[in-house]
């Protein structure tokens, strides 16, 4: 089966997964069948569109030179907008998937919002690994998909690479759920292992996870629990069935914990990790992010410095527990292929 | 969605699903849509078929009382076999789908194999929580599944309500697994941790699981690792897609793991688990089942003695772990049942 899919977003996620479709193409048409056709891309340069596919390749190489993918010969278009490449190639070229992996804009999520609506509007399947059109419009999306007979798939915007969303979804769909919690921010799961096994300070510890490339060189929405709290909106959405908004979660973040905090932890057998977490309260459920002191035994307590992990403690599946190592965005970008081929590849 | 089925095997996990499906009635159907119609059941003592569906709960309570299916008022049929159940309804009543929870045979898989294939011979879907067959048959099954264009699920097979096989064939369907390690089997699992927490002797620890329901009467199949080797078989077909048999496993059981090997082992940091590993080696992998010293933080090592768990090691999903708590045989039924929504119930 020949898929024709369109992405916008050539950041750390969106070029990785280009790297993946080039590298697994011929895994894909032989074992599984599907033969991946990247008719457009765009950043903010611009886009490029073919409609014989664009060279996976060599969209890599131009990013890696510096240069947007409306520098792309002889197809590539400056200016031209990730939603009017969306209307063109659609209309002209049969696309029927969007992948998307712009950047998260929390304030009106644009401009990811718009063209996941347009596509999913338009019939097409849409993958995204961007946070924020979810955590804004999680109920409207999900109506688009449903009335147009389209999937929404998501599972790289939690937890990188861990399949925690599809987990929750899929395989706890007869289960009720009622507490789940998450390890589900690297920087700061990053920077709390590095004071505590390593002796670092917070602003080591922090510096060091930048050079390392798991921290932003603004860090405030992760060290101040926000980006594990849009997190714990998307997983109360999907898996929960619990229409949030980050208004409903109560957060803190890491700033405020100290060396001393930790040896404490330590000196009781306790682990200090940032717990996303659900507990169920009446008719739906309390939400937070916090720093949450965890027995040694819990299953997100010995997490390393580049893990992640969920739990979720049912009614008729046990308790389960997940965790990935995660050390580039490859996993991550893994999660988009993943959803790709939950959408177009059967399992007999 | 009507779904009319039916169920072989009234064992612990056969009852434990009868006891979901009616438990579960109201939200399958108001909230995926789904409404499972149990037509015919079949165990030792005989058949019942009922066109209107079988009451899942008047099954139950049968079985609670010590009396076979045959039993059933006025449906009963002693002595029809399963096999003649599915000729007989699948004929008369439309049924798609067949639920195997019978006891595993390893001699000849039957009757489970001669059950499943007739299912899928004759276009019925067929969900699983029985190894043998898998274990006997694995091509040969997938093989019908495909001719046919119905599916084999058996999640339900590997680690009870761990989603072991679900996550290793769909999660990382476009990954490639070059190590996987699993404590898989509960009871050595039970036996080996009271043995090193408790201090229990082998036989203390043994009765005491079979007290708890976590060993069989004769429970040479899990302590002498053979069990854990079916299961290492079933997810190298299906996760690794490497055609192993039994007799490719090197075997060895936890009856001569002693008190002073666990105490030596804790006094070095370690632990002893009873892991099942899939080593890639040349073009294919060495398998094992085998006592083996874990280091502390291994995700294996910390299992309490009511879980299982499996690690996959990936080039493109990192290393992703996942273990549960599993209680009671109602997490593994649980699997069932995820396997009876992921082929009817589609996700948007």
């Amino acid at each position: 089966m020949q898929v024709r899919c369109l992405l916008m977003g050539l950041g750390n996620v969106g070029r990785r997964f280009l790297e993946l479709v080039d590298r697994k193409r011929a895994m894909l048409e032989l074992e599984l069948g599907l033969e991946l056709v990247v008719v457009g891309a765009a950043d903010t340069s611009g886009a490029a569109i073919c409609a014989s596919g664009l060279d996976p390749r060599q969209v890599v190489q131009l990013k890696a030179k510096g240069q947007g993918v409306a520098n792309y010969p002889d197809w590539g278009q400056p200016g031209l907008s990730a939603l009017e490449m969306i209307k063109a190639a659609d209309a002209a070229y049969n696309c029927r998937l969007l992948l998307e992996a712009s950047p998260a804009n929390l304030t009106d999520g644009q401009p990811g919002l718009g063209c996941i609506e347009e596509a999913l509007a338009r019939g097409m399947h849409v993958v995204t690994a961007n946070k924020a059109p979810l955590v804004l419009a999680f109920p409207r999306l999900l109506g688009l998909a449903r009335t147009h007979g389209v999937r929404l798939r998501f599972d790289a915007t939690v937890a990188g690479g861990l399949p925690a969303v599809n987990l929750g979804q899929r395989d706890l769909a007869a289960a009720h759920v009622h507490r789940m919690e998450g390890v589900v921010n690297l920087t700061t799961n990053y920077i709390l292992t590095r004071m505590a096994d390593d002796g670092l300070s917070y602003d080591e510890a922090l510096a060091d996870a930048q050079a390392a490339g798991h921290a932003e060189t603004d860090p405030s929405l992760d060290v101040e629990g926000w980006d594990a709290a849009n997190k714990l909106v998307i997983l109360a959405h999907s898996v929960l069935g619990y229409p949030a908004t980050l208004d409903d979660v109560s957060v803190e973040g890491i700033v405020d914990v100290t060396a001393k905090m930790l040896s404490q932890s330590a000196a009781e057998g306790k682990r200090i990790k940032l717990v996303a977490t659900a507990e169920e309260e009446g008719d739906g459920y309390r939400l937070s992010v916090q720093p949450t002191w965890l027995e040694a035994k819990h299953p997100l307590a010995q997490l390393g410095p580049k893990q992640m992990g969920i739990v979720y403690h049912t009614d008729i599946s046990g308790v389960i527990s997940a965790a990935i190592v995660e050390e580039t965005p490859v996993p991550t970008a893994s999660a988009m292929l993943r959803d790709v081929l939950d959408i177009f590849v059967a399992r007999c």
